[in-house]
């Protein structure tokens, strides 16, 4: 398998996070989230939306969107439920995931780090935002061990991705009790690796 | 089965649908997107992000976000692909929808319909997003009749219930011909209807 990369996004760290849980190898290719200019040469036809992550297949197929390859890499494995509610618990979650928590936290995490002359209104926004989204975690969290069920599935892999770098935001997770207990939880987990990995 | 819903949104939309296109029975009740004072008491502890559409079962439990709400229905029907990959790429297309197309096309449609005094430069840049998430499904669409095999699954369901009412966003889809076909394609699927059904 071939991994379409970078090196500091938590999307893309979402998906190595479970190939390196699953000990699964593969080759990863970075583009920069920086600077896209290549995006449509490099990625056009294996991804209408031209972002990364990109999983490319032994066969040459690709798969886009991080939270759909981790449902593609989960199934059959302990990181995906059978019960049916409990699978789409997990899809609500990254689906809140995608809407609520990364356009916040990932944003505000990219303006403050990486973007020339950020807004300061736009990124008092995002936190704002992004407080909401760990409340609702917390909301969750404050009373149960993970996301769905008992054990870890993709749907805290995917909330971990971003929520294990508030700080990086300007989030502190002080106010988060069970949010902080639960990302100590997923670093526990057999596999785990780094984001700088 | 009971639905948490609202008459105008396109999330809650989605549902109605595919329950319509299913033939299943459930009760209704209306929240306000534009009033939302009464989200933590009706909704708390049904959806931690206190957003509709939220769907109750017969046995209370209740499940959040419209495209896993559209998966969980969709189980075991042919709205819902059983070989691997296709139920990825079922979930590429959902996650694109609630990341790149309806953050974009709701938010200008809201702005444009339901918000007082909205900020012009806002709807603006919305609306380029949406010509953004209109030109992806363009790519494939100029060549598909649907976004996944040659069936009408949940990812054409999740992404039909905002562009069908791209126009109310400011959007055209003269320029998305494919788009426009395909729109077309899904209205005339058994047991269709309309948003203000």
């Amino acid at each position: 398998m071939r991994l379409y990369d970078n090196a500091v996004s938590g999307n893309a760290y979402k998906v190595r996070l479970l190939l390196a849980m699953r000990s699964i190898d593969y080759e990863r290719i970075q583009l920069s989230v920086v600077d896209r200019s290549d995006r449509e040469e490099v990625l056009g036809g294996k991804n209408p939306a031209l972002r990364i992550p990109v999983l490319e297949l032994d066969d040459g197929t690709t798969l886009a969107e991080s939270n759909a390859i981790l449902c593609y890499l989960a199934e059959g494995t302990p990181y995906m439920p059978t019960d049916p509610l409990a699978r789409a618990r997990v899809l609500q979650w990254m689906f809140f995931e995608q809407y609520d928590h990364e356009p916040n936290i990932a944003v505000a995490r990219y303006l403050l780090h990486y973007a020339e002359d950020p807004d300061r209104e736009l990124i008092a926004a995002k936190q704002a935002g992004g407080e909401k989204a760990l409340g609702a975690m917390e909301r969750h969290l404050s009373e149960h061990d993970f996301l769905v069920g008992d054990t870890c599935t993709v749907a805290d892999i995917a909330l971990y991705g971003y929520t294990h770098v508030a700080d990086e935001a300007g989030l502190s997770l002080d106010d988060y009790p069970g949010v902080a207990r639960w990302i100590e939880r997923v670093a526990a987990q057999p596999g785990h690796v780094t984001i700088d990995h």
